[in-house]
């Protein structure tokens, strides 16, 4: 069934306020295996949004709109609903009643303005609204079913959720549920994930699937679609695929569905009963500010430090400073282990950069990664190019991700589409 | 002249990228003199986008799409062009020449879907991005000028900047000279802002002045756009009320238009031969990462130290652990003197943070903010409301607050709306 939402609103309409309620609904149909077709963004204008009711019945077979249910001279729902709809809007006095109850139970009058939101148009079925003033109600326009629903995010969410998408399947008859599968990447670039993935799903699934990407660098998004009418063919259809996916991404695959990497990296280090400490020297404390967002981060991440300048850090990690203290795996180990000692902390994180002199814009900068833990230590070198703010982006991601693959034995030196050969 | 803004894209039709890209445009629009009429979303789908254009193209002057000038197999954006206006698709040697610049310039060679992104309807005007591989281009349908952007946020807005709004202003014939004038504030929430401006603009410019606010806690941002038949005429309207702006809303400006908050540290730091360490209880890091992020930065931030357990930070700044170690002015000032010497920075900052031990939704933190030089000290407490994420950004922009209050000597002390009585 091809789904619309249709939000009303000036606010909406000039960006002043960004649309939450639209990405709520959706999300929220998506789940349910509602597939949304289209979104229009109208504003507070009877011409507009007569045009817009219009134009939708005659394109879909259930439309939600959101909003203009309010009691303001902007509130033109209900109104327009019932001109395009050719019926009259007629007082319903067991929802008068209702905002009356909802005023006196705080101590107040209904404000006069108020009246209007129990003028619905004759015919309409009512859709409860148990914590606003607003009603939502229901009614066919040329075939369509339309539902129309407050813009108060509050009661918007409670409506799709406990009145909206049961209406919704019930019209659908469709029998169908839905799962989105999301791996996310550190190390390879859009046209490469396409590349290594090429002919998956033709090849595995008979098109029932559908394979996407979304790139944020300095991760990639890949994402499989499913459509089955049983959670088990969802299964069936989708485990073959994962499992390629799993094989051909590999290690660089640094979380799936809503892990991210830093959560693995925290979920390693507790379920061991291990910890961290990190140095950083150019990225700037994004690292420990990444990992301490988490929670669950709270005893695992022992001390960060922070310095542009080699000898604050080594000060900072207790290491001796000889002559010349040169940017080095040699002396990103002794940080690491320095600082481990210092802490307390069972693994140790320095990621050490130096940035070309010249700073063009796509100018690159040397990445030294060193983690240490007892016994042991590991050192990565790396040149991103792309200027300073992606070289940074790259540098934070980079460290994460080695130490991911030093905690769960992974090579921690595989090379990563965006190096370059150091210099 | 009716203007559409039309989205394409999976990940916002279904709701799983909010569509911060339409708030964008709509407001950059708004703030020109530029109406926006309507909006709408589509997925990555042929017939949808097809249907879309030829729809937009019978009611509006001009279109604005924005998504789908990627190089994978989900953007669409150019071959549907093509077809709907009744062209080809064309190599454009110029553009191909410049990705796979793009690429070597990076040190890479240009993955061979990007060759994709170079195919552009016949007849086209390229639109000029210079941050990225997408080739912006516009074309008429039906009539109606279509202007095609990427999805990609940042290269987005530099196009909607520098080609689009000029492009759109020549279309609609409209004459004028706008500027917009923005400041930042931190400590007072859009409703007291409101009222402190209040009548400001029919007072002093005779309406030609609009004023607005948007919030993005924890900072509020104030605007006032000013359109006007010459810059000089802007200026004669600005002046008086950037006074006035200036006078009501107090210490609690920490910025204007471009600025942040940050940068201004950073240059009194700058020009007074002055340096900062942190020390970030709470904070994660963010605090150092804010101010590291500008390049003028070097040099300036000595180090940071991070840690969520007291006897972490006084090891890392050198001072000796009592007893009982509490969260104190106390403790705070000694942590801050302490990295302060051990650095040898000439300021520092200590954020200390205790959140409640109920973490309910709106729960609190109790932050004390200390700040050193070599011959003075001061101690700031606040408590917060709102949950763990809230509170940790607000201690963070107040830490940044209270250092910029310090070093130009404002009153540190100065009560904000957020804050609560302290425990």
């Amino acid at each position: 069934m091809h789904i619309e939402i249709l939000c009303t609103g000036d606010e909406i309409l000039t960006g002043k306020t960004v649309n939450t309620n639209y990405s709520y609904m959706a999300r929220r149909f998506g789940e349910v295996g509602l597939t949304v077709a289209r979104g229009t963004t109208v504003g507070d204008d009877r011409a507009s949004l007569a045009d817009a009711f219009r134009q939708a019945s005659g394109r879909a077979g259930a439309v939600v709109v959101n909003g203009g249910l309010g009691p303001t001279v902007d509130d033109l729902s209900q109104e327009i609903a019932a001109e395009v709809a050719g019926v009259k809007l007629e007082l319903n006095e067991d929802w008068l009643q209702r905002i009356q109850n909802y005023y006196s139970s705080r101590g107040r009058e209904m404000p006069p303005n108020n009246r209007k939101q129990a003028m619905l148009p004759a015919g309409s079925e009512i859709i409860e609204n148990p914590i606003g003033t607003a009603c939502g109600f229901a009614l066919n326009i040329d075939g369509t079913r339309f539902f129309f629903t407050p813009g108060v995010p509050r009661e918007m969410k409670r409506m799709i959720d406990e009145q909206i998408v049961p209406r919704l399947l019930d019209l659908s008859g469709v029998n169908i549920v839905t799962r989105l599968k999301r791996f996310h990447t550190f190390g390879i670039g859009e046209s490469r994930a396409d590349l290594l993935l090429h002919g998956i799903v033709q090849n595995l699934a008979g098109g029932s699937v559908k394979l996407g990407f979304q790139s944020h660098y300095p991760q990639l998004e890949t994402k499989l679609a499913v459509q089955g009418s049983s959670e088990r063919e969802l299964q069936q259809r989708l485990s073959p695929i994962e499992d390629q996916v799993r094989q051909r991404l590999g290690n660089f695959i640094v979380a799936e569905d809503d892990q991210t990497l830093e959560q693995r990296i925290i979920d390693v280090l507790r379920s061991s009963g291990g910890s961290i400490s990190t140095i950083e020297m150019f990225t700037g404390g994004s690292i420990a500010a990444r990992l301490l967002q988490l929670t669950e981060a709270e005893g695992l991440i022992k001390r960060g430090i922070v310095s542009r300048e080699l000898n604050q850090l080594m000060d900072a990690a207790g290491v001796e400073t000889g002559q010349n203290v040169e940017l080095s795996c040699a002396t990103a180990i002794a940080l690491a282990r320095g600082l481990r000692r210092k802490s307390g902390s069972s693994h140790a994180l320095a990621v050490l950069v130096s940035l070309d002199e010249d700073q063009a814009e796509a100018s690159g900068g040397n990445i030294i990664t060193a983690i240490a833990d007892r016994d042991h230590a590991k050192c990565r070198r790396a040149r991103l190019l792309g200027g300073r703010h992606w070289v940074r982006l790259g540098a934070v991601e980079l460290g994460l991700d080695c130490l991911r693959r030093y905690l769960f034995g992974l090579p921690v030196e595989e090379r990563i589409d965006f190096e370059q050969p150091m210099d």
